[in-house]
């Protein structure tokens, strides 16, 4: 699974979609009117945060602190940052959310975030993406302590997640891998990996994407991987979100990347949007946050 | 050109081959019987070392120092060690070797990269590669100090380069790197790239090869790639070195993982084995000692 997953760390999952080939478990392999099984990964995230929330009723001292920083006022960065802190806290995490103007200067980020990183009653640091234009985010992630960069963006973690090593993995890519480990897949170090990407044309796309055995998509094109494009019993996994507003009926929906009613007819596992990899992410990070305690504890003891 | 670069930086070079579509310029696209292009590494490789002699003898203060470590008495890794210090003195660096025995303890090598790392006068450190089966490669990269580890392998290093970002990065990748670009092939980040390995079954590895604009093959594998597996005016790195010892003769060839004679009659440019990535590799190992060696005195300016 590693070859999966460092690429995706490696490009913060914003842009790339994955074609790999690799032995997995293929149930539904020649009936392309079977309907795919549906990864379910708000009762997977829920499995695990029952299990944080009792590992966190267990530990000494107190209780993992996760600060989290807002930039701005982009409605669904508020949004993320709401369902995190409420997840946080039932787990029994204690949380606390900084709210800068979207004028804030890059040093004035940095300076808080130097000041968090010094600070030991804070575990674990969340700067929400994407940050305004006139900062950067390479930047801001970097200042983040190691220990407590519990989205795995510092190039610290990524250099060593990238090598298979201990660290605070990236939240997404660690979801994406337990999702597919969930179907009884293992893609091993034997996995063949293609990135492809915006620049990667479409027809060759294609034809990456219907040759693999796992199908990873994450560029945040709704419905850009339609059932022809996917090998039958194919394992996909779709990271995208994308929110569209409808003004008439005043809703809001939030599509993936991939044409789910389609593609569930041909695939072997299915992630849905929502209810897929987001929730999963979301448990992960505070999975890091309290790996981050811990590792902090250990440091002390 | 990074999406190439970074993996093979992570796979440090010993068992994967590239297959890579993107744009690269063409020469030979039509005509099999056409001569590729010879990449000359050692002319290439000259050049630089020429360039770097200039930097050296206008440094102020002591000149750039390289310490490498050598443990056991691998034929192969002395011969290495000796062309890399023959190299760096030539240019001006101030050389030395540590041998230690076979037996050697990973303890006792740590202890001794530990003084090193503290040693003011030491600019430059390398372990050659590869160690013996009792010592852990990724701890001795991991305990070089990134400002000293001129071969890139230390994870915080790794991370940098996987992100682009100012580092000692991977010097054969750093060859790889601009032997393409010595062509006037420029891949950028538009390059989809496919990483394969051991476990790529021989059949999607030729398909797969045959698609790629630009094809780096670093397996160990002599002649692993034939004229068949290569696309009409590709540009073809190989990085393979396999030492061949003919008893009756009484002589040593060394061998790369193309069939050179079928290739050069379908690529557009290919790099031969000697004279192609080798020179090259270690060009970037005294290009990086010199970077260290600045990186160093800025800290102390």
């Amino acid at each position: 699974m590693r070859a999966v997953l460092k690429v995706i760390g490696l490009t913060e999952n914003i842009t790339s979609t994955q074609a790999i080939s690799c032995k997995h478990r293929q149930i539904h392999s020649s009936h392309s009117r079977c309907k795919a099984s549906i990864i379910d990964g708000v009762k997977r995230a829920n499995s695990i945060q029952d299990e944080l929330k009792k590992e966190v009723s267990l530990l000494e001292g107190n209780r993992p602190q996760l600060t989290t920083v807002l930039v701005g006022d982009d409605y669904v960065s508020h949004v993320y940052i709401k369902r995190k802190m409420m997840a946080a806290k039932a787990v029994g995490i204690s949380t606390n959310t900084i709210y800068l103007e979207n004028s804030c200067s890059e040093r004035d980020l940095v300076s808080l975030l130097d000041s968090l990183n010094q600070d030991v009653n804070v575990n674990a640091i969340l700067v929400q993406l994407p940050l305004p234009n006139h900062i950067c985010e390479r930047t801001i992630c970097n200042t983040i302590a190691p220990l407590k960069d519990v989205d795995g963006f510092n190039f610290f973690n990524m250099g060593r997640f990238a090598l298979g090593m201990n660290a605070l993995w990236p939240c997404t890519a660690m979801a994406v891998h337990d999702l597919i480990t969930s179907t009884g897949g293992s893609p091993g170090m034997d996995a063949t990996t293609t990135i492809c990407h915006r620049h990667t044309p479409l027809s060759l796309l294609s034809s990456l994407t219907k040759s693999a055995d796992i199908l990873i998509s994450a560029t945040g094109v709704p419905g850009l991987i339609s059932s022809s494009m996917v090998k039958p019993g194919a394992c996909v996994i779709d990271v995208g979100i994308t929110r569209i507003h409808n003004e008439e009926l005043k809703e809001t929906r939030l599509i993936g990347d991939v044409d789910f009613d389609g593609v569930s007819k041909i695939a072997g596992f299915l992630t849905p949007v929502p209810g897929g990899v987001g929730p999963m992410t979301v448990a992960m990070l505070l999975k890091n946050t309290v790996l981050a305690y811990k590792l902090q504890m250990r440091g002390k003891g």
